[in-house]
């Protein structure tokens, strides 16, 4: 068990609260990322974003009892860390620890980027949003709605799809279910689509394509779909020809670009607003012990998961 | 043959000179335009960019004797036309009638605002151009070349690549004879593409995605390896999510929406200025006689052709 003793100046003890867990924890723990600072090998520890308590530091900016929020935290109890990556948070009675691994989560951030620095969207255009109950799609479909869109929301179980018209989608449809997707898009998009936020990939980023309006946009924010196939086993899109005669336009995107731009602050700001009004919903599915997180991680890649996974694991503690 | 007899009010009776070869052609008379107001159907005469010479009219503002430009020009020797889309051209002894199917027709123009306009090139950065012979290609080599940028082209014979070096592109290879695509690109730009301008799509699209920078641009301009697949044959790009993991943008264009724009004079100023000041080359590849258009069709889509395609069938004059 890591100790206060003979801690490096300017380190931290944290015990962990909870842990954030993200798709992008596969292409970590798998050859997708091996060559990013995030890669994790085999017999490392797993390590993502997460929130914990300082129980002793000899760093001058952190004191015992601050709250921090972290990219790099490992998925253990208590961990000994340089300061660097590491921020305090303020906790109150509406915004609780585990909100920051929720409504201002990176997802959250996520889904703020990419529809409005990278979508650009505009007041009574269409959006489709693919994995719409998840911690960025549920995002996605409520700034969309706050900014006047019709927003068609796809995700891959009934309950889900109850949960995105209860986010305010316009329309919510089971993927799973539909049968072909370029017909069930043209079915509840027949305007056609002037912004797709995609978060899936592979075939249902084809059929996407091939209902989009002419000038129409793709924001790609990630492959749920595609990440746990070999390279050379990917989805090939065939429609690409459609992007000329349709003259779109498809962005890829890393929120990890966004956090030291103005716009960081324009989402605290309209997010914790909303949210403290009660004008932003934001579902949370909570495991509770770390013994039970590698299980999440799975559920979460076969998406069985409704809503943004975190795993708490502060047992003595309801932040 | 059509006459000047009866024609209505507004009418020109036109003598045809040269006729465009262009690949959207493919698109006209398969199904995959079908739904255009450019589509070619089975029985009807093949209409496209042409120039001629008006020997009746009806019209104020056209005389007899005025060379004339038009977007719907029917492969045939003489035609009787509603003004609608048709231009008055100057000649000079520069500025030669087929030279407005060459350094200033619509594949030059679609070359400048691929580039420019969409592709925002920056001094000192990487451009890789495919097709790069051909009326679009050869542009894009030399307008990257004027605005300081490392150009790495491809075409599809050995003399089309001496051909785009003679146009000052830094580096230019056969793409027929290089092996795999993904790792010719990799040896003539080690550094990552800046900036890809696509007139191939297909696998070649995809082995350019592998090679992006971040951050990269990729303008899709047209996309030569497909227009003869039907659609569920396409070629389908598998590496979609390098897209994400580049933050790579992707944008398709069309070049008829620029022509009311300003840049189209920037075009026209920049492009005859260079050319009259012989800063510029452009080699068109001319067939004579309309019996022979046919062939020069399917010699184009076959890859033959070095240089813009252009059937004349002016007998009586060098226009």
């Amino acid at each position: 068990m890591p100790s206060a003793e003979n801690m490096d100046e300017g380190s931290i003890l944290v015990r962990t609260l909870h842990l954030s867990c993200d798709p992008y924890l596969k292409g970590c723990i798998s050859t997708m990322f091996k060559d990013s600072p995030f890669a994790i090998k085999p017999g490392e520890v797993v390590c993502g974003i997460g929130i914990g308590v300082v129980e002793a530091s000899t760093s001058p900016e952190f004191n015992v009892g601050d709250m921090v929020s972290g990219f790099r935290v490992p998925w253990q109890t208590r961990f000994v860390t340089k300061t660097e990556g590491f921020s305090k948070i303020e906790v109150d009675s509406k915004i609780k620890a585990i909100d920051y691994l929720g409504v201002l989560s990176m997802p959250s951030f996520t889904a703020y980027v990419g529809l409005v620095t990278v979508g650009k969207p505009k007041e009574d255009e269409t959006l489709l949003v693919s994995s719409a109950a998840g911690g960025v799609g549920q995002m996605v479909v409520q700034l969309a709605k706050a900014r006047g869109m019709r927003v068609v929301a796809t995700a891959g179980s009934d309950d889900k799809v109850e949960f995105i018209k209860s986010l305010g989608a316009d329309v919510a449809f089971n993927y799973k279910t539909c049968g072909s997707f370029a017909d069930a898009i043209k079915k509840h998009v027949p305007e056609g689509i002037d912004l797709y936020f995609d978060n899936v990939g592979g075939e249902f980023l084809e059929a996407a394509v091939a209902n989009m309006k002419d000038f129409g946009r793709i924001v790609l924010c990630g492959m749920m779909s595609q990440y746990s196939l070999a390279p050379e086993m990917r989805y090939g899109v065939k429609n690409m020809f459609d992007v000329v005669t349709k003259r779109l336009s498809i962005n890829g995107y890393n929120v990890g670009d966004h956090y030291a731009r103005p716009e960081y602050q324009s989402f605290i700001e309209e997010v914790s607003t909303l949210y403290r009004k009660d004008k932003l919903k934001y579902r949370i599915a909570e495991t509770r012990g770390l013994e039970n997180a590698p299980q999440a991680l799975l559920d979460l890649l076969d998406s069985k998961v409704c809503g943004k996974p975190v795993i708490s694991i502060a047992s003595d503690s309801q932040v």
